[in-house]
Order: structure tokens, then sequence, then C-alpha cells
């Protein structure tokens, strides 16, 4: 064995030569974190990277080393400075939380234990399952369902989906494949559904048309009625239905199907009841308007989304299914690689077994310790605060002449925009454009647009732990400042 | 306005009151987390949870707040304290990584950040967009491939296979799903197929039975003839041949897949060609032994996991496609709230369009700062480490009259198992069994265990940048010691 020697020698190793180093580095990047979130309001919400940060991007490989004081140099540099802007007090694009400090301390001891949460008896593990359970208990579903961590909420609508597939195709679509299901599966959904379920039944090989859109009312919700009629016409037309997906919280405008109706319709047709609550499924915490997701708790399979109105860091979704052996079966294989054993290490549950994922991580330690820390009212009377701060931004609209609401405000989502005398629709959507653009690149707020029954639009999610109602009226202002602005520099036809 | 005073008094957030008190309590954390590190080879590798830890996770939801000092100290106590054990140097179970404390920082700087890299036009975004394409160079691929960052592996082939399907079924599957597909779909793997394409079959409607098992040689390599029989088979039975997926490191014992035969035979059949990668794919760039995985550069998509081989902490899987297009036209939909705008935030690529999730986390920043830390010819040297010692584990298993081979070694896994003088297959599983579970009870090593054609065996797979050779000298000496220590114990028959 003289090669031994030899080689132990050249024994390389990830961790530093020098802890002492890397703490102190630490303690600086503490430091300017709190710096950076502290401040955050001080800061312009968004900023154009300049082409020398960009180009910095386009290096290729590092073959060689670097020392880690520079490398984080750099990403403080060209990385922190130029951030997408949703912990900012003033974002309110698109959807999703704002993240939280001890969110961020969890990733990190996450990381630091490098746990894998596939499965095993260890500490990581049983918190995963507890995090499930916190989930289950604050939408009022049985201790006894089904379900799973993931990566975020379209996963969590895939995992719910999936389910629904498997548990109404009559044979076995696990061995066999959608091609032997006998009559083709219809899934129904309102037309303002998110993309992710097309997506999701693209990949479940559904197919895109097998999720039929069902036509919506004034305030966006599912009309009940056509959609009894669709699945009636479905059935009669030799197609099978089988699920019926109710959206908690659409992302458009916010409008929460009637939840309590659809249960009931599809306990009538005997069909699976899939509630997309990424947006509104937590709003069952909130004292105030809990009320507005009555019947989310009769769902058969629900997903909802902790890196939004629980602010965990990205990723975390979650995925509840009320049949915990349903939801098994629609995943669990355990190969001799996997197996259990009587004692030790494999002898936990494997979490694996509940979605697509192998390997996981340990996503619960973030949501678990900021939970434990502000307690689960405290993110109740957060929800209610957005929603209230949406009221307010409605009513201020409201009063407003120049500017006018397009669709009903019901939680914490506002559709407006900017009128422009003797405009039609494409001018409007120009200027509201250029509205919006403005209000981003000067860093005053995000909002982003979208078109609600035909019509563009302006739209602020407020999402957002940081917001304060004078932001809102920031935002009014700066919006009737800037339109003037465009106006005026028009050329008037 | 008289509520809007009111109300604005009662603002909270999650921001914490005084910043200080988390600035100090971090300094600790990370104090904490460089210890746990630093001497993580004198705890051992992993312990049994007493009763009350086991009774602390089934808490209920907590209501009320409570400080975050000891939100901590009940991490450190009940998390910290009993890990999985895949960052300790003796750690070798199962296949994964041993993270590394780079990487911790990022993923806390990624939180702190908390950019949501479903899209958009900030420095994040840029990020993981470098990552994917340094991926690319690792293995060979062209500039031009499409690729993401996902979840782990399991993710990153039902991306590859997601695909496959499109590619191949010969009718537009997304919009009229699996069913409209005229010729059932064939895929083909080796009998060592990792079960995540099990899972992705049954996921994407194709089937579990759509995944035909090749039977391999004695090397554990598919049996490129056996598998042109089998196309050639489904052909005349009326299937459609569509994938071939090859393993680059089974999970049994690390076999690599005649890569350049099955490229050619895809070729010349007309197949996809799925390389899963996720564990050997990085052996690319491992100077003594990248010849291992030739013919992967020829693959049109690719699954590797930077959560094993570059010790990225969980997650983080990557996915990668040759064409595109192909990639793209497989996810992208892009409805109206995620349109892009000319300029500003909006004004980036949408990352989403290439996989199954819409928002997406900073998973890039570990990835590249531990890159840029180290370089990437030390991550070759380090996967190159752990080949030699798998070869050195191999050579002191060979030598031992008490040991015996199972499986040839070709990388960094060894499947072997103690002798037991005239016992049978079930009485050599109990007593190997027993071997690996006092290994793990008495702290001293993990193990896993598995069975290759047919026999039953333990296996060390190490990828582990804190393992040394006298770590695997020990592995041998302990386990003909607890082997000695059984074997006087049984009743002898
Ligand atoms: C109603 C709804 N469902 C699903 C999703 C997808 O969630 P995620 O982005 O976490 O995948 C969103 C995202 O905004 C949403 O608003
Ligand atoms: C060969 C192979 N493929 C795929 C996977 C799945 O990877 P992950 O656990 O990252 O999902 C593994 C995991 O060990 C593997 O060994």
């Amino acid at each position: 064995m003289d090669s031994l020697q030899e080689t132990t020698a050249m024994d390389e190793t990830l961790d530093p030569p020098d802890w002492a180093d890397v703490q102190a580095l630490s303690h600086r990047i503490i430091d300017a974190a709190v710096g950076y979130l502290r401040d955050v309001r001080d800061r312009p919400v968004w900023r154009e990277m300049p082409a020398e940060v960009r180009t910095f991007f386009n290096a290729p490989m590092p073959r060689e080393p670097a020392p880690i004081a520079d490398v984080y140099g750099d990403v403080a540099r060209n990385v922190m400075a130029y951030p997408m802007g949703n912990i900012h007090p003033r974002f309110w694009s698109w959807y999703m939380g704002s993240s939280n400090f001890t969110g961020a301390l969890g990733d990190f001891l996450a990381a630091i234990q490098g746990s894998n949460l596939g499965g095993g008896n260890h500490a990581a593990g049983l918190m995963d399952s507890q995090v499930v359970n916190w989930c289950k208990e604050m939408v009022g579903f049985p201790a006894s369902a089904g379900g799973t961590l993931v990566s975020g909420g379209s996963m969590a609508n895939i995992i719910g989906l999936t389910v629904a597939r498997n548990a109404k195709a009559g044979v076995d679509v696990r061995e066999r494949g959608v091609g032997a299901i006998p009559r083709p599966l219809r899934f129904y959904a309102s037309d303002q559904v998110h993309s992710c379920h097309r997506k999701a039944m693209e990949a479940l090989g559904l197919g895109n048309r097998a999720l039929q859109r069902v036509s919506t009312d004034s305030d966006l919700r599912i009309d009940v009625d056509a959609l009894r009629t669709a699945i009636a016409e479905d059935r009669a037309a030799g197609f099978k239905p089988a699920c019926i997906i109710g959206t908690a919280g659409t992302v458009n405008t916010g409008a929460i199907d009637d939840l309590q109706a659809l249960a009931a319709l599809a306990a009538e047709e005997d069909l699976w009841f899939h509630v997309d609550g990424c947006i509104g499924a937590l709003i069952a915490i909130a004292p105030q308007n809990r009320s507005l997701v009555a019947g989310i708790e009769q769902a058969h399979s629900i997903a909802l989304d902790p890196h939004k109105w629980l602010h965990a860091p990205f990723e975390a979704g979650c995925a509840l299914v009320r049949d915990a052996s349903a939801h098994r079966n629609t995943f669990a294989v355990t190969p001799e690689y996997l197996e259990s054993t009587p004692r030790g290490l494999a002898s936990g549950q494997w979490l694996h077994d509940y979605g697509l994922q192998t390997s996981r991580g340990f996503r619960a330690l973030k949501i678990w310790m900021a939970l434990r820390e502000h307690g689960v009212e405290k993110f109740g009377r957060l929800i209610d605060q957005n929603i209230a701060q949406a009221r307010h931004l409605t009513g201020l609209i409201q009063a407003e002449p120049a500017l006018e609401l397009t669709a009903p405000t019901t939680i914490n989502i506002v559709c407006f925009r900017h009128r422009l005398a003797g405009a039609y629709e494409e001018r409007l959507k120009a200027f509201n454009t250029e509205i919006m653009l403005r209000l981003q690149e000067q860093g005053i707020a995000t909002l982003s647009d979208t078109t609600v029954h035909g019509r563009h639009c302006l739209r602020a999610a407020i999402t957002n732990h940081r917001t304060r109602r004078d932001d809102l009226d920031l935002l009014v202002c700066e919006t009737l400042r800037i339109g003037k602005e465009i106006a005026a520099a028009a050329p008037s036809d």
C-alpha cells in the first residue's frame, strides 16, 4: 500500500483552509444583509443593469480558483445591486411574496445541515411533515390527509391534478398510460385559470384540450351553471368528466370561485374537486376575511403557496390531498436501493413517495422558523392588512376621476387604468404601459399589466409585508403625475 | 380619509423591531455553523433521536409569537443535532453530495434578495442562464443548446423525457394529449435505470409499460444488441420506438452505458437520445476519468445534478436540451399577465418557459459561488479523488478474504458483502444488513444496501469532498470487527 501514503497527501476538500477567515467574511455578509433589508425602502424598487454588469454574466466557466472574498464582492456589486425588487415595499408586480430575514437564516441553516429530505429517519424529515400538518390545520383539512412540500404552486397543482387523473382514470394509468383510458378525461376550470394548469395538463399527457375553460361572471368567478352544462354536454359526447379546478384567488383579479357550490357540484357529479389556492388558500387564517374561502376544506386536493402569503423565500409550495392513500398510490415506487430498514437512518418514511422529486431540500425550515417567530395569527393579520390596503387603493382610484377600476377588488389585487379622453383600446394600452414603465424606471413602484375580459389594465398585487398605506397614496399621486407628463408630451390627435 | 390615519398605525411587518438584535443573533448562528462543519468529523455520522425530540415535532401550528433566539435555540437543539449525516466524511449512503459552506452563504444571499427567477430583467436571471451555460461547457454541449436549473435530477430527467415525448409523438401532443398518438411510444433504458424514470413515464401519461427495461451485461451496462432487438420487435409489433435513455453512472453500481454506441444506435433508428447523467455526467470535467463518459456530448438531452458531485446544497438539478427550440416548444406558454414589455423589469427572458415551474428560486447563486471560489478544475480533481478512493476501497475488499466484491467498481460506487461460511442468500442479507445498521448506530459510517443481479449487498457511494482514504480503511476494519461480533453471538447452525 505504498500508493496510499502518496495519495492521502493529495486529499482535497471544499472546506476552507482557514475557517476563521470564512467566519469573518460571513459576519460581513450578515451585516450587509441586515443593512440590505433594513434600508430597502430608501432604494429604488428596480433599476436597469448597466452594460458592464450584463457583460459580467457572459464570462465562461471559471477554471481557476478565486478568493471567496472577491467572489462575494462580485455578488454584492453585480447581483445584490440589481434585484428583481420584490423585497421592496412598493413592489406589486405579478404575484409573489417578499421574503423575510428569518427565512433566509432558515435557508442558510438548511444548507449547512445539508440533509436530503427524500426520506430517512432524521429531524429534518420530521419537521417537513410537521409543516405539512400545519398547512392542513390552516385550511381546515383533516390531520389524516396527505401532503408534501414542493417547489411552488405550479408543482403543487401538478401533484393534485396527477392524483385526480389517476383516481378518475378507471384504468391503471400508472402502468398503462393515458392512452388506455376508455373515455377521454375532462377537467374544468374558469377562463381565469392560471397558466400552470395548462402546462400540467400538457405534461400529464391529457392535453390542453382536456381542460375546459368555463366562462366567468362580471366578478370573474366561474359561472357554475355554465359549468354544469359543460359537464352534461361532455358526458353526452362520450367524455368522462373527471375534475373541477376551483380557483381561490385568480392571478388576474383575485376573484374567488364559489367553492361551496363547486364542492357540491363535484359531489353530485362524482368529480374530483381540486382548489388552486396558491393566492387565496391562506385567507383561511385571516380573521376578517376567512369567509371568502369557505368551502376550501371540502376539496379533494389543494395547492397552496408559502412563498406567497407566508413570504417564505423561494421556493416553497405545498400540495394537500385529502385521501392520503390516493396521494401515495399516485407516486410511490420503492426500488431495492431505497428499501426501508427496521432501524437506523433508512427506517424513516420516504417523503419522495408523495411527489416527483427523489432528493428533496429542507424547505420546511424557513417556513417553520418564521411561523414560530411570528405565530400564525400575525400572518393572518398581515393577510387582512394587504386586503385592507387593496381596498384602500380601490377607494383612492374610485375617488379619482382620471382613474378607473377595471375589475372588482375581492382581495389584494387591484386592476385599474388611467383614462385618456377620446382614446380607444390600443392607445389606452400604450398609455398605461408607458405609465407602468416609468413608475418602474424611476424606481417608484412596480405594477404589472394584464387583460381582463378584453380590457387592458394595470394591476397592483399587494402581497407584501412591507407595504404601508402611504405607499399606495404615493402610487396614485405618481400615476397621475406621470399620466399628465405623458399626455402633455403626446401629439394631440 | 379618517380611517387612513388609524390604520397606518397598525401596519405590521415581518421585519424585526430591532435589526441590531437580529444581527447579533445571526453572528452567533454563523459561529455555530462554522463550528458545525469544521468539527463534523468529531461527531457520529448519525444518531437516533430520543423520544422527546420526536415528540417536539408533533406540536400543532403555533398561534402566538416566540422570540427568534428561542426559535433558533429549538432548531439548534432538535434539528441541527440530528442530521441525516451526509455532510460527514464517512457518509456513503444512497447517492448525494455533501454540501459546502460557500453554497450555504449562496442560499442565504439568494433568500435575502428574494428574487423570483420565473423571469424578468434582473441580475439573478442572468446568472441563472450563465450557470446553465457553464453546465453546457462542462459536458461539451454547444452554447446554442437550451437548459434550465431545476429541483434535482428527477425533474431534470422529466424535462428531457417530456421534450423527447413531444418531439417524437408525431401529433400535437400538447394540445391533444397522449391518447392522440397513433402508435404508442416506447422508451428504452437498462434494467438498472433509476426509479425516477418510471415516475416520469407515469406522470407523463405514457405509462410504466412504455419504458422497456433492457438487460445488462456483467458490468451492469445496457446490452446494446438486446436493445437493438427490442427496438426491432417493437416496430414490428406496431409500437413507435421514441427514446433511448442511457445512464452515465447507475445508482446501484455506477455502471456507465456505452454512450457512443447508444448515440450511434439512436441516430440509426431516428430516436431521441437522453442521458441520465445525474451521477456521472460531471465526470466529463475529471481529467483522469473523463473518457468514461465519452459520447455524452452526442445526446439530445442530459440530466445532471449539481447537488451531487458539485456538492451544491439541495436543491439543484440541471436539464440540458441540444435543440433549444424543441425545449422551449415543449413548455412555453405566455398568458397576458406574463407578457413581456419593451423595457423595464418585464423585458427579460421568461425562464419558466423551459420547465414546469412558474416561480423559480435563485439556485444558481450557490452553484456559481462555489464554482468561482474553487474553479472547475478542482471539482474535476475532487471527482477523480472520489473515484480513486472507490478503487482503493475495492482493493482493500479484494485483499480481504472475509469480504467479497459483488459488482465491478467503475466509478465511485463499491458494492460488496461480508462472507459468512455456509450461509445462503437470506441469511447473508440479514447478516450484512445488521453490519450496516451497527456501523450506523455506532456512528461510524453509513452505507446503504441494494440488490445487484439478484444478490443483496452493501454499497458505498463516495460522493464526498470530506472523505479521506483512512476513512475507508476504518470502514473495512470496522466492518470486519462487527462481522466477527455478530457471527460470534449467532447460534451456529
Ligand atoms: C392562481 C395561481 N396558481 C398558481 C400559481 C403558480 O404558483 P408558483 O409561481 O408558485 O408556481 C400562481 C402564481 O402566481 C397563481 O397566481
Ligand atoms: C442515476 C440517477 N438518476 C436520477 C437520480 C435522481 O436525482 P435526484 O435525487 O436529484 O432527483 C438519481 C439520484 O440518486 C440517480 O442516481
